[in-house]
């Protein structure tokens, strides 16, 4: 794959250091790009897929998936007023980026004890 | 409808010019949330469909249609780098809003000799 | 100023009509573009005056003032993670249009009776 | 600084991996965040200073600088339609990122030859 990456000449990095570069920039954009969305019951999976759909065409995506938090959307009163926003704490998101031999897997999730997203790398590896 | 809104007592206008403003922010709201997201011909449909989704669960929406200009989206050479960001020119957006007896139907285009993504009023009117 | 306006005859509505459409544009872009932002008390008034100033470009726009909620961004513990995210919870935005002799002031703000950030017309006048 | 991180033991990479990480971050929340906002030559001072400002208060961001390229927001005729929304090829970005002893340095630019906004690491090194 990177023997096919016409930009690799201006990275000064390793290729596991540029698969771990690449997972962040997926992380970062999947979180400013969605936060905001309108979501409730009706559209939630549509717009799950579509976020899945929008990280992979960006470069070295092998494998997304992309989660909200029903417990988060629960129906709302007050019609015509009943639904909420895409925020940080509802998003549920696991990506695999391949850079040639190196594979970085990242994930966000909530973690209450940081009260925050946290976005991290879960695995980098060679092949 | 509006008898059943429990933010009309917060309005100074009538019922023409509240479904004029409702219109208007689902045009911003459109723009500004989807604007910046990741999109060549792999994802265009899905994405489509996720906005007006999104646009459905907002308030008084009666109906709604998105469409991305294909034109704009056409293969691009240099794997893996062959995808594009949504811009306010390739949006193509029609909704329908009811509140009350009113009905606004607004559009979003490409506007050529304004060199804007004209957001407008296209109809107004009552029941 | 609507003999200014190039795009008048794209409309089918009234000088007030147009006001209010205008009006809700700018409250639907200001949530969808800033929701998301990163602020704590280092940056907010930085991203409250960039927020206004970009309303200012924006077509029609008379005056406007955006105020983020200090209460809901007070200082966190757990460095590094000290930070919040924008949200529509957050946001206190009023702003003025002017379109020919009709002029709109519109606000939004969190409405608890409707767990709700508000977007509403506050005035709506000619001249 | 690493000793600080309360988070470091929910990552399974290296410092210098996870100062490449966190780079990537900084540049997919600049771009996902700010494109779409309204500019022109009025507003395009204010809205960079915002966008270091919300860099800064990010995790591990030691420095941050951000231009918007003025070729590319020059005024343009048809008042009040005369202002643009920030573009990924407008944006011209630089971040480092201190993680324990690694230090990160990456950069965002429109690169003719790939006709794309490229997010690249400029540099890493410890200490």
């Amino acid at each position: 794959m990177s023997g096919l990456d016409p930009a690799k000449k201006w990275f000064r990095c390793s290729d596991r250091e540029r698969a771990a570069f690449e997972a962040g920039i997926k992380m970062g954009s999947v979180y400013h790009q969605y936060v905001g969305a309108p979501v409730n019951a009706s559209n939630v999976e549509a717009l799950e897929r579509a976020i899945e759909a929008g990280v992979r065409v960006q470069p070295f995506v092998d494998d997304v998936r992309v989660r909200i938090d029903r417990s988060k959307i629960r129906a709302k009163r007050g019609a015509p007023y009943k639904y909420y926003s895409v925020t940080g704490d509802m998003l549920d998101v696991w990506v695999r980026v391949k850079y040639a031999d190196a594979v970085a897997e990242c994930a966000m999730a909530y973690v209450p004890e940081l009260r925050y997203p946290l976005m991290r790398v879960v695995d980098l590896r060679e092949g």
